[in-house]
């Protein structure tokens, strides 16, 4: 598996209807995933300690996806084994008053992943050209403004050096009824279920055209978005592993360069 | 093990020369800890999502110790299992111009976990009657103000739900000594050398004082102080674990009652 097979080309159009969810390349269950998420995980997790160590660069994680995509798994599941020191995550719910009274991007500035950091956006600004458009709270003309605001926003983190990595959790219509049945009878998820996401379900072929716009616009060579298969929750986490392992490696990392005065504190510590 | 054998009593005490930081209770290898350290994390994991669903309390553990005692390597190792977006740890760092701006407190109420969430403080606002009384920065009544400050702002945040867990790990000098040494062998590691930590290291007995006065004055019923043996990472691990269950534990988390509508829905949805 490679991170790039799931990458959207700029300015392509796909159609979400032509992506099969339900995907699981040539592997057949999460036993025969499993080797390879632990390899990637370890990956992972020496990766972050080169950020985290060299201060320079940082990483933002955007998950987008329908209601039970599987948002909150994923950051569990995939980027768990994270140090929680250098790894902060963050849910983007409805907008409170002070974040309503600035443009839709100030919530998002002030959170980006400082140096170092690893973050990920549960949600984000890009709600603010998929939930607004598709109640048509905002006009036309309002969402292409937004989208180009993102793209420049996009190329300011850029420009400090923020990897941003984009992805979106595909599942089927069918796999969502499941997961929201399942949330009404297991006592430990219930408390997850929201009657609006039964409302916003009605608007699926809106939300998923929404979607395709924002990935025709905003997947950028840098800053590309990912559509990830998502019915089967564990090539879902191999596959974000596998994104996330090629965006860090492509950072070209590294340690600090060696002040020379610690070797002669070393010989001074062994005496 | 019983999380309360690490507690400390209110006005007590102790003395941390006579605690032996090489404490392994009954047990004698990680190997032996293993199956315990597991079963603590699953524990503390269903504790948190119950937390989490329930949004009404929260927890605060505050991570303090001499240079290399681990606080950054329990988080991960001991807490690390903890779901992400529940999750958020901070590091005190030298205050900056804004924080320095303002009371001593300041800073660190910001930050406080929000209902439903765990937050890890690594060092913490009792740096500002250690590090401060050590070097003698403040004077000695001012000490005494401060203490008296911090135990008032517990009080505070307990009255809004916030437990508050405080954790000293407790190493040997030897041990700090050999740890110094191999950050500066190991490239993965020397990054993290700071050379002002042999500077601090000359300090230790009145560090060892400053601590030992701040468990007398703000080891509370309801925060109380914990003295962790650390020279043994897994003991450390373990007790760790124990601790942040008990605490959860002692709670009474439950998940929020269930809604009679979602009933309904659910068998319209079954239809």
């Amino acid at each position: 598996m490679q991170g790039s097979q799931f990458r959207l080309e700029h300015g392509k159009k796909v159609r979400l209807a032509n992506m099969d969810p339900n995907e699981t390349g040539s592997l057949h269950d999460r036993e025969e995933a499993e080797p390879n998420i632990e390899r990637l995980k370890e990956r992972l997790e020496a990766l972050q300690n080169m950020l985290y160590a060299e201060k320079k660069q940082s990483v933002l994680f955007v998950i987008q996806g329908m209601d039970c995509s599987g948002k909150d798994g994923v950051v569990k599941r995939a980027l768990g084994g994270l140090h929680p020191q250098g790894f902060q995550v963050h849910s983007f719910r409805t907008p409170t008053e002070e974040e309503e009274a600035h443009d839709f991007l100030w919530r998002a500035h002030r959170i980006v992943p400082a140096k170092g950091m690893i973050g990920a956006f549960i949600r984000s600004y890009y709600e603010d050209v998929l939930i607004t458009r598709t109640h048509k709270w905002i006009s036309e003309a309002e969402v292409k403004k937004r989208l180009k605001h993102i793209n420049r926003f996009e190329k300011l983190l850029e420009s400090s050096g923020v990897k941003i990595v984009k992805i979106f959790l595909h599942i089927s219509k069918d796999f969502q009824l499941a997961k929201l049945r399942n949330r009404l009878t297991d006592e430990t998820k219930r408390w997850k279920f929201d009657k609006n996401d039964l409302v916003e379900r009605e608007s699926w072929s809106a939300y998923e055209e929404a979607y395709e716009d924002v990935f025709k616009q905003c997947s950028t060579e840098s800053a590309p978005w990912y559509v990830v298969p998502a019915n089967h929750r564990w090539y879902r986490d191999l596959a974000v592993l596998q994104i996330a392992v090629d965006a860090l490696e492509s950072m070209r990392l590294a340690y600090p360069a060696s002040d020379p005065e610690l070797d002669q504190l070393l010989e001074q510590l062994q005496e």
